[in-house]
């Protein structure tokens, strides 16, 4: 079977290119996987993972480029420091160190940039780990916007932790409530859609009811949460950032040629969240989450490991979400309690400059 | 004795503080050391050294801004890749991993792209080191310059390697033919101020004679032979960017409490440098090389070093150009034969976006 490589006949760049969508990897594929080729950039995993002296080191990178820096919830400073947490916390590893480079706008103020540099420090402590490399660059007026943060981290995978998109497998068949031949379960750690709706609803300038903040956060305790109550029944994890939960289970079930069920009834999405969707036309599945994770668990672990999650102070609002099955390998189904529909891989470009 | 720290009022960010002098230490101490204050990081050496797992790794970062992208010698792809190659080998480290973050400006050249793209490939290979994390953002038009990279690398310390620039000791007197009491030798590893004249005379757009080229290349080659020549005597190097042979001769005066005199006679300058430094009005003593790295060496080994740096290919022009002393410490003294005069450590901003 040949694998399946997009077509890239695009000759400029446009925004559609940033949406971490089907145009994004098409980018990705043609233009960096093509020439920097090597296995371990090609898994386009959250973070690399590779073995040295003995040890196994999670590495990962991420560009900050959101709008506005300041949003409900958060700003820059502090998303880029856990954003990085979060993927070497989904790799399983135990983050160690990371490093933050700026450039910035000349012209910008210094008081915002101490408040950045404020967030991220406060983010990094909370997390537990350090800032120990950095670097600081200028561009002229109408080369930047404000600020652009880049931030790399370093981990230790911890012992024992398998974890990889491939690895979810489906049930013979699928039984929700009981019995046999169960496919592995798709848990979340809270509530989807936040981040996402919260920066569109603040670039848009909306004024809408309820506390509409990003859920910019560390996942690293949650993650822990989660493993020590599955041991090797946590056999996936993702970090649901720029495409959101349907990025993060499209990827899934590709890899791993299954097909996964998610109910509609049991998505954790706040009332907010859920009226900004509606009145932007934005679905909260495919916009950014920055505090969550997505985890594929085998069902004998499921319960346990939702209460774990519930136990911790970020993961009140856990959910199971779905399931995956034998049929329609590679496809994401949302069971709207009336019926099924497919839920199609996010393809342009509704959110620029997400995070 | 109280750490000498500098003053900081300026209110909005200007180009100074991208220059690598004094105004960029000010804005880092204030700003980022303050806030983000770790020892690791306060440090600022050009790799964070931390211990993991028995190991000691290396990780740095560093974000690219060059202007233009495609410059003679180079372009932005293999400047970021040789750059953070550059600061894991200076570290004593053996590169193992690198990871890119490209922020592209809406409108771009997807062939430009693929070009920067493929140097960046091909200069990792040319290390021996792999780009295995990546990330690509897209901003509107007009919020960036076409391509801004930011890489991060980590690397392996080797076995004994203990390098700083605090490490550097002066004889008690300069005898700079025989004798004993002679201080630590510095060398270069090749001609100094390449990089930075080739980027400004293409950036003015002059036309001059000779073969003005960036000196961009991975040094851990370099390093590998003077390691394997020095051993325990090699015992500080730097990677002589941002501000030169000055700022890093400055740097490791100040932390090692040692004058530095250099020899102007010795100094590898090549022609065309030095004719473009003139028409310039800039000094090739402050600005960035890309493939040169300056040793702080005992001097019992400076000529075994020189020697093993001149058998490799990078290395023909390496020169042992000065002596730690006890005299004057913290400063950088230029003896130009007819006398002596202190060099001024880099200030302003003569050269923005040089990387």
């Amino acid at each position: 079977m040949r694998t399946r490589r997009p077509r890239f006949r695009d000759e400029i760049i446009t925004l559609a290119h940033g949406s971490g969508g089907r145009a994004t990897h098409a980018l990705v594929q043609a233009v960096f996987l093509e020439q920097l080729a090597n296995p371990v950039l090609s898994g386009l995993s959250d973070a690399a993972v590779l073995p040295l002296d003995g040890a196994r080191i999670a590495f990962t990178t991420d560009t900050y480029v959101v709008k506005p820096l300041f949003f409900p919830g958060g700003d820059i400073g502090e998303l880029a420091v856990n954003g990085t947490v979060n993927d070497l916390a989904v790799s399983g590893a135990r983050p160690v160190a990371l490093s933050a480079g700026f450039v910035i706008e000349e012209g910008f103020a210094v008081p915002d940039l101490r408040r950045i540099v404020g967030s991220a420090a406060r983010a990094a402590a909370a997390a537990g780990v350090a800032v120990v490399a950095g670097d600081t660059k200028v561009v002229e007026r109408g080369k930047g916007d404000g600020v652009y943060v880049a931030t790399s981290g370093v981990g230790v995978v911890l012992d024992g932790v398998m974890l990889g998109p491939a690895r979810v497998r489906s049930g013979d068949r699928v039984v929700t409530d009981a019995g046999l031949a169960v496919g592995d379960r798709i848990l979340v750690t809270g509530t989807l859609g936040d981040h996402g709706l919260a920066i569109m609803t603040r670039r848009r300038d909306l004024r809408l009811e309820g506390d509409l903040a990003s859920d910019v956060a560390p996942v690293n305790g949650l993650v822990r949460a989660a493993l020590a109550a599955a041991g090797e029944d946590l056999v996936a994890m993702k970090d649901p950032t720029r495409g959101g939960l349907s990025s993060a289970l499209h990827e899934m079930a590709a890899k791993a040629r299954v097909g996964i069920v998610i109910e509609e009834a049991r998505l954790p999405i706040a009332k907010a969240v859920r009226a900004a969707g509606e009145i932007l036309g934005i679905d909260p599945l495919v916009v950014a989450n920055e505090g969550k994770a997505v985890l594929g668990v085998r069902p004998r672990a499921a319960e346990r490991v939702l209460a774990a999650l519930r136990e911790h102070p970020l993961g009140r609002s856990a959910a199971i979400v779905g399931t995956c099955i034998a049929e329609r390998p590679g496809n994401l189904i949302l069971d709207t309690g009336l019926g099924k529909r497919l839920v199609a891989e996010l393809d342009g470009e509704p959110l620029p400059r997400i995070c």
